[in-house]
């Protein structure tokens, strides 16, 4: 049986998934990153997640796809992970001399666009995907295929909506990503509480680590008003963004994922969408759609998967 | 000896080129639109120019290219255009049957980034065209071929990039195009002068007309302190948008084209390099650069020629 395997390589823990080639996963294997550990170490719960992968009987693999949080170059070096002790490691080509199979390698949220297109069957050719959570990220999927420019296209979480506006971590201000993520969200808490505002999450808010996008959702459910005006903020300036990439590349579709979105579900689309309406020319918008990427977090090797796939063909 | 015809469709006039397959112009012929006389003798005009050029000797029309300054569709039909009497017309199909080559047909600026490309040989696979004159448009350019998306993408003049910011023509507010336009220079000394302050081009602005790019560089040169802040206005607005475009598109180069652009020349690009530069991520701009389109008027067939060329192959 010829089979691909997709490995998302995360800061805590690698997902393998062995996919034949109608897309059926046919084994997974998960195993913990052990990034403090160092680079050899990695490599061996790389390598480990694959060789148990490749113990299914009658197998041939055709090609291993890698998505890695972290700036990957074209020739397949890692150059730089926050969370992952790669630092100009040529782990392409690593994989590629240890299995001789094509191996290919990309930045995690560029393998998300790919997935949120394959998952939902959404039949486009030109996609953007938006992708809400600690930061916000983003995908271009263009003539059916990943586009990633020079190496870095769709940062879109530093995309300026409102020129001399708040605070980015990345140094500026006015970015998409200082009133969106989450990192935005727990900041504008914060300095509300400050301010004298009270929220039924005013410890998580006050801790050092990063909210829970699940915590928040229940405050909401509740009624908190403050976490009520926190999320709409985020929306709103999502949807001033949305705007401006539909002007910009005028796709079929505009994927939201990530843990905002796939917990405030729907109506946190909707409320996207209605901003983004507003500032679009007539004309433009009738013919995009607003949609959730849908993917599950048991999916997470679907996207390197398909990245392989769609770029290796399978020999006969 | 084999020739394309480029057709640059103006609201006041009609320039066709006809090109031989080295890009060489063999002959140009320039003929008024008469756009008020309507669509009859708009299409008898077009023909005229196409016609005359096809009288040099032993020449084999291989295709034709036409750009138009409105909504063109996929189809080929001019769906609308602001100064000439097209509405949902099918100038392809008519052109095509008239002369029995390929005729491929583009929105104006869609022709300009194109030409820029070529223009100067530029040897990129990635373009970013921002063309400011009266208003502000743009150009795609990806893996090589012009980007249009579902068909109206590169609307670049509204992306938003101060919420809540200056109004826009469009309704909406906060749009590049209403800091960065001749209309939004215009719009701002305007006000300026109404709150007291002085400009030599006093007459010039409060006239009914847009004025000439030719008029603001001449005050800025004199040192007209009001001129001089506007103009600086609309190259930081470029800048946060060419951050953004870059961000979004990590392209390999962004070309700078349209009257303003052509009249304040290599120190207004360079402003808008060092605001950009001071938006964008660490490296992602190390390997971008910030050109000039390079296009003079006598061109303007050169995109419309360059499109069907690069899409449609010369008999043997």
């Amino acid at each position: 049986m010829r089979c691909y395997i997709g490995l998302d390589i995360g800061g805590s823990k690698i997902m393998g998934g062995l996919y034949d080639l109608s897309d059926h996963l046919v084994a997974s294997v998960k195993k913990r990153t052990k990034a403090n550990e160092g680079v050899e170490t990695v490599l061996e719960q790389i390598c480990k997640v694959i060789d148990q992968l490749m113990e299914i009987e009658n197998i041939s693999l055709q090609g291993i796809g890698v998505g890695v949080p972290g700036i990957v170059k074209s020739n397949g070096m890692v150059a730089f992970s926050p969370n992952i002790p790669f630092s100009n490691y040529p782990l392409r080509d690593y994989l590629m001399e240890r299995y001789q199979v094509d191996v290919k390698i990309e930045n995690d949220v560029n393998c998300l666009i790919i997935a949120s297109v394959k998952t939902a069957n959404r039949g486009v050719k030109n996609a953007i995907g938006l992708f809400v959570g600690t930061g916000v990220g983003g995908g271009i999927y263009i003539n059916s295929a990943l586009y990633t420019g020079n190496g870095s296209a769709a940062e879109f979480g530093h995309m300026v909506v409102n020129y001399d506006g708040a605070s980015c971590g990345c140094g500026n201000s006015g970015c998409l990503e200082a009133y969106s993520s989450k990192t935005a969200i727990q900041a504008y808490l914060r300095q509300q509480i400050k301010r004298g505002r009270d929220t039924i999450l005013k410890a998580s808010v006050l801790d050092d680590t990063i909210i829970k996008s699940s915590e928040l959702k229940h405050a909401y459910d509740e009624g908190d008003v403050l976490v009520q005006e926190a999320i709409q903020r985020s929306a709103k300036y999502l949807g001033v963004a949305s705007a401006s990439l539909i002007h910009a590349f005028h796709p079929e579709v505009i994927i939201y994922g990530g843990g905002i979105v796939d917990s405030f579900g729907v109506p946190f689309i909707e409320s996207i969408k209605q901003k983004a309406l507003h500032h679009v020319l007539p004309g433009l918008v009738e013919t995009v759609r607003f949609e959730s990427s849908g993917l599950g977090k048991e999916e997470s090797s679907f996207g390197p998967y398909q990245l392989v796939k769609t770029t290796t063909k399978a020999c006969i």
